[in-house]
C-alpha cells in the first residue's frame, strides 16, 4: 500500500494513491493512520481516485456539480476518519502530487471535492516542491459580529466560503503583537448567528510590504480543532474581510493579497465574487504502509 | 534515503538504516524530520549504525562500556535534535527493525548506546510486530520525597535507572482514579534532591490481575517533555518502587511486574538489581525521504 507524506504550509497529509478505489477507508484505518504515535500521522488523508470509480465503488452516492466521471477527485478524511467537504490546502498538495508522480501531464485540471469542482492550476511540481492556484468558489458577506479572547473583543465580519468564518481585522495589531495573542482556547462567538460554530480568523490591517504587494498577518482557530498553523478557506476569508474594509466591493472588484500564517505564506485573490488560492506544497517522503498493520487496524 | 516509521507504546521513532555512517544528522535536519506537520513527525530518530564506523566517522568519541566496534549502535536523537544517551523503547524498536529486515540474524545480541552495552532477546520479529526484552542496568533508590500535582502530594521514592525518578505509589488510587489526575503541567518537586529535574511517575500499588500476574497501573511526567504515552525507564522505575514498597529487596531479589501505561502494557523484571524491559514494537511503514528535502532541511 504506497502512501506520501507532504504539507500545504503546514497543514500535513497522509496521500493515497488509489485511483481504481480498491481502498476501504474506515472510521479506524484513517485514524489510526492519523494518530501521530501509532501510525504515519497527519491532520488528514487525501484518497487519490477516479470520481466515477468512487461512484462504482458506492463511495459516492452521485458525482458533486461540475465534477465528471473522468475526473481525479480528493476523496478527503479528517484525522478522526469522518468526512469533510474540502480542504484547500489538501487540494495543493493533491494537485502537486498527481503532476510530480506523473499520474496527471496536464497543468489545468479539475479536482473533484464533495464541495464541488475545484479547477487547479499547477505552476511548479517537482519531486518535492509544488506551487498551484486552486479555485476556491464563491464568497459571501454574512455581516459584522464579535469575538472574544483573552477577555478582549474583536470586531469581525461573517464570511461564507463553503463554510462559516468570523475573520477579524484589528488595524491596531503588529504581528509581533498578533503573535502574543491567546489563541489556546475557544473564542467566544455569537451562536444565533453561527449555529453550528463557526471558525475564527484574527489578523491585522492590509499594508503594503517591502515587495510592494498588499498583505496581512493572521492567525486562526479552527471550528473543533483549536489553533492550526494554516487553514484554507481561514484566508480567504481573511484577504476577504481585509478588502472589504479598504473598499473592495467583493462582487466585482478584482485583486489579491498575500496572507501570513504561522506555516507561511499564501496568495488569495478575488475575481467575479470568487476567490483563488495559491500557494506552496511540499512532498517529504514517500513509503509502503505494512499490509498487516493497514488490515489489523 | 531510506526510513522506516515504529513505535513502542506509542513512544514513536523514525528508523535511519545508516550502518556505514554516510548520513550527517544536523539538528536541523533531525528537527524537521520530527516536526509533526513539516517533516515526517515522531518523538526522536533512531540511526541504526555499527558501532565502528560511528568511531571511524567522528560522531563517537569512543566506545561506551561494554560496546564493541562489530556491534550495533543506536544513535539516538531527540525531536529536537539534541542526543540523549538512551531510550528504553527506542531500543525495543531498534532491534525488532534489524530482526525484520534480515540485518541481523541472531535472537540475542548487543545493541550499543551512549549509556553502554544494552543486551537484546528478540522473542518474535515480524514485518509488523516485535516482542523484545531489553537489559536495563543497575537500578538504585534514592530515598523518599514528594511530588505535588492538582495541589495534592503524592509520596515517593528516588530511582536512578541511568536517569532520575520520582515514583509515586499512592494505594489509594485506582485506574480511573489515575486516569482522572491533571498531568498538564510539571509537578512539584523537591529541587535540591533533584537538581537536574527528575521524571515522575504516579501509580497504583501493586496487584494480581486476572491472569495471575502482579501488575500496576502508571502514568508518567517526563521531563522537559510533559505527559507521554510511554517512558521505559519510567516503567523501570515504576515497578522498583511498586516492589520496594511490597517488602521486595533490589539487590537480591528476582521478580517482575506488569506496567500498564496510556500507550500499553509492558513487563519490567529485576534480578540481581539490575532490570530487564519487556515489551512490544510496532514498524507501521517504510519508504524513503526526499533527497533534496533533507539536503535543503
Amino acid at each position: 500500500m504506497e502512501f506520501s507524506k507532504g504539507h500545504g504550509t503546514e497543514n500535513d497529509f497522509v496521500v493515497l494513491p488509489d485511483p481504481d478505489v480498491w481502498l476501504e477507508l474506515t472510521e479506524s484505518r484513517i485514524s489510526a493512520l492519523c494518530d501521530r504515535q501509532r501510525g504515519l500521522g497527519a491532520d488528514g488523508v487525501l484518497r487519490v481516485a477516479r470520481a466515477g470509480a468512487l461512484i462504482s465503488s458506492g463511495v459516492l452516492a452521485q458525482l458533486p456539480e461540475g465534477v465528471s466521471a473522468e475526473d481525479w477527485f480528493m476523496d478527503y478524511r479528517n484525522a478522526d476518519g469522518s468526512i469533510a467537504e474540502m480542504c484547500g490546502n489538501g487540494v495543493r498538495v493533491f494537485a502537486h502530487y498527481l503532476v510530480a508522480t506523473g499520474m496527471e501531464t496536464r497543468e489545468e485540471f479539475v479536482v473533484g471535492s464533495r464541495a464541488g469542482a475545484r479547477p487547479v492550476v499547477v505552476h511548479h511540481a517537482d519531486p518535492v516542491h509544488g506551487e498551484v492556484t486552486v479555485a476556491m468558489g464563491t464568497v459571501k458577506t454574512l455581516g459584522t459580529s464579535t469575538a472574544t479572547l483573552g477577555g478582549r473583543e474583536f470586531t469581525g465580519v461573517g464570511i461564507d466560503v463553503g463554510n462559516p468564518h468570523l475573520a477579524c481585522v484589528d488595524p491596531e495589531l503588529t504581528p509581533a503583537s498578533l503573535s502574543e495573542l491567546d489563541l489556546e482556547h475557544l473564542p467566544g462567538f455569537d451562536h444565533t448567528m453561527f449555529p453550528h460554530g463557526v471558525n475564527v480568523e484574527i489578523l491585522t490591517a492590509l499594508s503594503v510590504g517591502s515587495d510592494g504587494e498588499k498583505g496581512v498577518d493572521m492567525r486562526v482557530y479552527e471550528r473543533g480543532v483549536g489553533e492550526t498553523r494554516s487553514c484554507g478557506t481561514g484566508t480567504v476569508a481573511a484577504a476577504a474581510a481585509a478588502l472589504v474594509r479598504d473598499g473592495f466591493d467583493l462582487t466585482s472588484d478584482v485583486g489579491h493579497v498575500k496572507v501570513r500564517i504561522p506555516g507561511g505564506v499564501v496568495t488569495v485573490g478575488m475575481e467575479n465574487g470568487a476567490a483563488w488560492l495559491r500557494g506552496p506544497s511540499v512532498l517529504v517522503a514517500t513509503g509502503r504502509i505494512a499490509a498487516k498493520w493497514w488490515q489489523d487496524a
